[in-house]
């Protein structure tokens, strides 16, 4: 996304950039404060592999301005990512993660840092991709009270749901999503409500200002649902979406993730494949967003339209 | 709603607003500096009734540092809107409007003027009410190409086709339409698809950096659109809404206003009264947005949340 953006960048936003650092656990960690050069690494020619370092010497190796974090969802922990978006704040790098784990257990903590080291801690593509949710409510909808939000947030069981429809068994479906490379060899997060009641989570914590902790989301996921269930009410014109939910209760917000029954003419119900979908309840009005079939540059987008949000004065 | 968010925008914004000036056809034109008190006006009791005169006197009696606009549409030239606008960014105040033809008119010239002044043309809430739709664009969306959109943003053709739905006649349901206060009393501007067309024209221009002119959107309103035609649809699970459309086309957009027949997974095809949806189509993902049933007060707050934006550092 950076080298496809990388014309516009200049001469809109007169933004350069250097990629001084990788590190993945395929390719080791790697690090070179006069450049590495992308279009080789894209085309799978990798800096030779150098073993694993600590975060803070490959950052300082890098000289990092800006750090994308892109590890993989420990939801119990938010871990090892919350060591990196630390390391990289305290290094003096603004720190940019598709991670929303350290949302959900380190929110406060590292939004303090940042603001005490004068960096950004950004977090869009952690929620519907690089679609604007995050950044939609200080700038987008000043002045107003979000009083409640919900949403179908997860690709692996809208997937699912949709194949149960068409007549596969639970068990072909699943297949079916681990083939289009949504789900997890280990689909559990997914399939159990995980997933999605960790963006419910992060959600309420940023846009709703409560620190509700995941533990307090009243989980169910999809795995009772029958077959003939799901099937029978299609027919009927309405269809079963894991949803997300969250309302406002004086001080606290009450937040659920289940399968519910939703009317084929609500905004949430009509997702197919990726899709994903979320309703704001605000005191001025209603609305939803969707997001149509995104691919995984969708995300890659999230990360670059931080960058720029970062690095701009 | 500057009375309903008073105390918010004192406490989270520190900014205080005093009303001293208030023209309408009802009440004339009324201006003091020293403030006018809004609940008794909020109760029908307006100030002592002057005589109509001209825009800059009353600014400048005024002392305005912000003109909210509200006139209505005249969708061939804009007027009086466009002169409202620029006697206000002349005498040094912002100007904010919810009238959609000065955009559709005099979008360069009124964006030079503010630029020239140094103070702000907002126009949040001429499409899709207080919904973030022009904001979105800059912040939320940065570096994105927009390649196209499509909505449904008429609330009169909603009401009427729905209710030909249910099995109403065309002139029943524009008696409803009529009669829940979202048709005017020449319902010919929404019924042609001059509402519509002017809305589109407004985001080709904004959004897509077009000069593109009214005349250039090939418009057909729903006028003959059959009754049977729009209820057999319906039974196929299918439905007829007035559908704006642009496309880039090189240098230059493709716009079109006319009636579409609509899958019922469509988010454009899902909105009954006063509902409008927009489909954004980007270069890195599409994105839909819908708003439910606002009232009036959704409006409103989009003038209040663009004087948030204007007077905010």
């Amino acid at each position: 996304m950076l080298v496809a953006k990388e014309t516009e960048l200049r001469r809109r936003y007169d933004v350069r950039w250097r990629l001084t650092g990788l590190a993945t656990r395929r390719a080791g960690w790697v690090a070179d404060p006069d450049g590495l050069s992308p279009l080789p690494i894209l085309n799978g020619h990798w800096p030779p592999r150098q073993p694993r370092r600590d975060v803070r010497e490959w950052l300082e190796n890098a000289r990092a301005d800006v750090l994308f974090e892109a590890s993989s969802l420990v939801a119990q922990t938010g871990q090892p990512a919350i060591e990196h978006l630390k390391a990289a704040l305290e290094l003096d790098a603004h720190a940019i993660t598709a991670n929303k784990g350290p949302i959900v257990h380190a929110f406060r903590e590292l939004a303090a840092l940042a603001h005490e080291k004068k960096r950004k801690f950004l977090y869009e593509a952690t929620v519907m991709d690089g679609v604007p949710i995050f950044s939609l409510f200080p700038l987008g909808l000043p002045a107003t009270e979000l009083r409640g939000f919900s949403g179908v947030l997860n690709s692996t069981t809208n997937v699912i749901l949709t194949e149960i429809e068409k007549g596969r068994s639970f068990e072909d479906a699943l297949k079916r999503a681990q083939s289009l490379g949504v789900a997890e060899t280990d689909p559990a997060a997914d399939l159990d409500g995980w997933d999605s009641a960790v963006k419910a989570t992060a959600l309420a914590i940023v846009l709703m200002d409560v620190p509700i902790k995941l533990e307090q989301v009243q989980r169910i996921g999809i795995r009772d649902l029958s077959e003939d269930k799901i099937r029978s009410v299609r027919a009927a014109g309405m269809r079963y979406k894991l949803v997300c939910r969250a309302e406002r209760r004086g001080d606290s917000v009450a937040c659920t993730v289940q399968p519910e029954l939703l009317l084929a003419s609500d905004p949430l119900a009509n997702l197919e494949g990726t899709s994903s979908a979320i309703r704001f309840d605000l005191d001025v009005f209603s609305i939803s967003i969707v997001e149509h079939n995104p691919g995984v540059e969708a995300t890659a987008y999230g990360l670059l339209a931080d960058f720029l949000r970062a690095v701009q004065p």
